[in-house]
């Protein structure tokens, strides 16, 4: 248990050296805050996980001080960990609309049904032991988003959560500069602030921009308009309504995340629809095919997707024809390259026109580049800084940036997952670590796979394996059957007969090698089939499978 | 075999499709000239697989027709499928020096010792049966690269090789713009070309420019400077001593690639380097650090290269500290930027500074943007066209680009890998498909790793496998010993233990229920348990490992 101190303590348990699973603790005395409870997508050598949530160890040991948790926005990065949180711990959940209503969907799919949701809007106080909380509004890839001022005893803290800043942001909805401006006037302690774009010089394109984009293309386009973008971006969504509205078009949603998302944010009055303008992708055969656009997911070429489905010939109420116009309305994020060409070249080769990236602005980032960076920077003032959202590379280069913006380098901090970071009025430091990391997800098991289960995997996915059987007898320590070879994601067993012949006798000649010798342990017995049959294989295919023998007592 | 005609066939085995594994096939009548046998990176489902190869059926069977195999250039998908292509067919091969330098390394390495290597320069020509055959000088990001005329009885083919146009090149290699100019006149049949940045517009910048920054960050870094790049980038690499010698550095080179290909280049001829401007890397001591250049592979952030094993403390004879400077001088390969930035973001969180594309002018493509495509198109005015080296959507963009400069659109040929394209003089067609393909190389196996084995390593990656032995008796249809069960990649045993003896119960109740019934048939057992405890597992834990009965019988 954590010694009482008058000093606040914030600590990153996800989003430091990374970009996902972001969650961040602040706690004074016996009062802890969270901010988010994001979940992200495992690394490539992290084999058959479903997803990543972060390691909650150290507010479970503090689980009676918790009193709320506040989400900035609804993207998977922020709020996916929290049906994982709040199977574990009971705490009420503070959100904007949109994001309650996001989370509630995901609360729902894992039937937690006993959570507190409270709706908290920018521009209100709430008092929660020794802190008061704020959301100020800001622009994202998705609305709603907020950042947050925590008041606490020591001072006060801004968390930007995601942020840009758009002057012509969609639906009208501008982040509160006045607000930012008014904390910083009266003083602001510390800032944690977005770093994923802070390698960007400039500001980020206005959301708008793309709409004039899409209202090119709908205009040109003569047949259907197929549009893939993130569920979440709503106001992306909202873009392509408007365009197919103006050029009288009809909508057709395919893809689940996709119509659950629009169904929400309908629902909350965050999409503007007009009547009609939406139809069944059942009655799309009454339309001309130059009346329609289809929203869908799929931007990030994900196999199981709509847009793949469509690309590949697969999905059952979609079939594209070469005059049908794709728009992928979103970029690669980092890794998944070649899933989005694979699909865009597939796209392609079916005569489909395919507009991306790389050829046209259908797309602008959510994040802050450098110049609106140093806007934030320079109204809030902060006495500290610790960079968030980012891989090391971007925090680094964020400090750097606030360096520049005349911040002493010792006021600025590069911290982990894990690190806590103390605050008094005057003073802040890196004091230690609490346990944090990456809890994986596979199937329901939580945490169950670990390094030992991922190496196997991955140990079994480059080489397959080689199973060898021989019953033995307990009292004679004689081979009674066998020895079998069975393998799996090796060779094709038809076409290395002779080798596999060859395995079996270099066994027989282990087993009688240890009959001669009076080895009746079977450890020992074990390992001596393994390390020949290893060298055997290794010299004669140079491959190392592995190799797992079982001896079966009578 | 195929019918003889007096057409000229161009049968492209790989590089259509994907960027990798380069061979074209050209054929007329007894004749078959191939140029270039490239080698490709396995795809991410490709599971344990270490090198991908053309399928060459097509050639094995047509072999007595093979006069030659001409190399473009030394890049590794062009020329890293010739060990096993020249392990099967012992054609004579064609290539400029530094090219036949690197592929007789290859060969060395492949205990390949009788193949006979032809150097042979720009502007000769060879006559082979039907053909004669003209490099023609290019630039490209390696140096001694070549486009090849081919003057066949039905017209003159113009294969560009990978090239891009660069008036201020390294070591004076200009493209030879005349030559082409001088074929343009004369007519040309039918043009291959390169298409990797044919989405890109404009023009690749100059190799100059690089040198120019290396310039402005030399003279600035107060330590020692590490900066990898592509080992076969000779020009790069004479950029680098350049600007060491300018700047009063010795230069050390690691990286067993990068060693290998200074030593051909240098030999032959491809680089100058003043006297005393290397050192051994156990000299490096004997300087002070702003005196040092490090020269290194890893720029992709491949796992075992000397740059990572720098960033991971690794390396044995190099160890970084904070004023050393990093320069990445390459781009992210499409699907290497995960691996890249885990190797920069290591080398930041040590304090080492690292300069990378998006940070500086520290690359540039060895590849025609849209501008040197459409000079090297108007130059040659070609009748045909084929697009080749690209995935679907660059050639497909290329052919779009070749109509805009006025191409009827039936002349444009978007073939696939296998594609037969018949020529006469007049017309053109792509006439039927022969047999194309990825060929997988794991270890010395070449082949023998096929759908059937990447799915079960696929299975096994994802969930494990749990192996069910048992030992019966032949004659009663009895369980002797077992069911034991071993699992690997699927749960942390100790653990589970429960869920292992729940699911033993479930294969015991199998088991019993088989023995009242009588079955004594083996895979009805088998298939029996793997049924049940597939069930089992799903519904405990929604995961699907491989389950693997075996039956010893006594």
């Amino acid at each position: 248990m954590a010694k009482k101190t008058n000093k606040l303590k914030i600590i990153p348990l996800g989003g430091l050296g990374e970009i996902g699973k972001n969650i961040t603790v602040f706690e004074y005395k016996d009062d802890i805050i969270v901010v988010d409870c994001g979940m992200t997508f495992p690394e490539d050598e992290m084999l058959g996980i479903d997803v990543v949530i972060p390691d909650i160890t150290y507010l479970l040991k503090n689980k009676e001080k918790i009193k709320g948790i506040f989400l900035t926005h609804g993207h998977e990065d922020h709020i996916g960990g929290l049906p994982y949180f709040l199977g574990k711990l009971n705490v009420p959940v503070y959100g904007t609309r949109l994001t309650l209503g996001l989370v509630e969907n995901k609360l729902k799919e894992h039937r937690l049904d006993k959570v507190k949701l409270i709706e908290f809007q920018p521009n209100n106080k709430l008092k929660l032991g020794s802190f008061t909380i704020e959301f100020i509004k800001t622009s994202h890839s998705i609305p709603d988003s907020v950042a947050i001022a925590i008041y606490t005893p020591v001072g006060t803290v801004v968390h930007t959560g995601d942020f840009k800043i758009d002057f012509t942001p969609i639906n009208d909805n501008l982040i509160d500069l006045y607000k930012f401006a008014e904390l910083g006037c009266k003083g602001v302690l510390v800032l944690l602030a977005d770093s994923t774009n802070v390698e960007r010089p400039g500001y980020t394109m206005s959301e708008k921009t793309v709409g004039d984009t899409f209202n090119d293309i709908f205009i040109k386009a003569p047949a259907r308009i197929i549009v893939a973008t993130f569920a979440s971006n709503v106001h992306r969504v909202q873009q392509v309504i408007d365009a197919a509205e103006l050029y009288n078009r009809k909508v057709v949603v395919s893809g689940r995340s996709m119509i659950n998302t629009i169904n929400v944010a309908y629902e909350l009055g965050y999409l503007r629809i007009k009547e009609g303008t939406m139809i069944d992708i059942n009655d799309m055969h009454k339309y001309p095919s130059n009346q329609i656009v289809i929203l869908t997911t799929g931007s990030q070429g994900e196999p199981m997707s709509a847009l793949a489905r469509m690309a590949f010939s697969e999905h059952r109420k979609i079939e594209l024809v070469p005059d049908d116009l794709v728009i992928i309305s979103a970029s690669p994020i980092p890794g998944n390259e070649k899933t989005i060409f694979r699909v865009i070249n597939k796209l392609i080769e079916r005569g489909t026109k395919v507009i991306y990236e790389s050829l046209a602005d259908v797309h602008v980032s959510g994040h802050a580049c450098q110049e609106e960076l140093k806007l934030i920077h320079t109204l809030l003032k902060p006495k500290f800084f610790i960079p968030v959202h980012g891989e090391y590379r971007h925090l680094k280069r964020h400090g750097e940036l606030a360096m520049e913006l005349g911040m002493p380098r010792e006021n600025i901090f590069i911290a982990n997952n894990g690190s806590v970071i103390e605050f008094t009025k005057n003073s802040g430091a890196i004091t230690h670590e609490v346990p944090s990391g990456n809890v994986l997800v596979d199937g329901l098991g939580i945490g169950d796979v670990g390094n030992i289960v991922l190496r196997d995997r991955k140990h079994l996915s480059e080489d397959g394996l080689i199973v060898v059987v021989v019953t033995m007898s307990k009292q004679e320590g004689k081979v009674i059957a066998g020895p079998d070879i069975v393998s799996r994601g090796f060779v094709y067993v038809r076409e290395s007969e002779d080798l596999m012949e060859e395995a079996r006798e270099v066994i027989r000649e282990v087993l009688s090698e240890c009959e001669k010798k009076n080895i009746t342990d079977w450890a020992t017995l074990k390992s001596s089939i393994r390390d020949a049959l290893r060298s055997f294989i290794f010299e004669k295919i140079k491959r190392n499978p592995m190799i797992l023998p079982i001896i079966m007592e009578v």
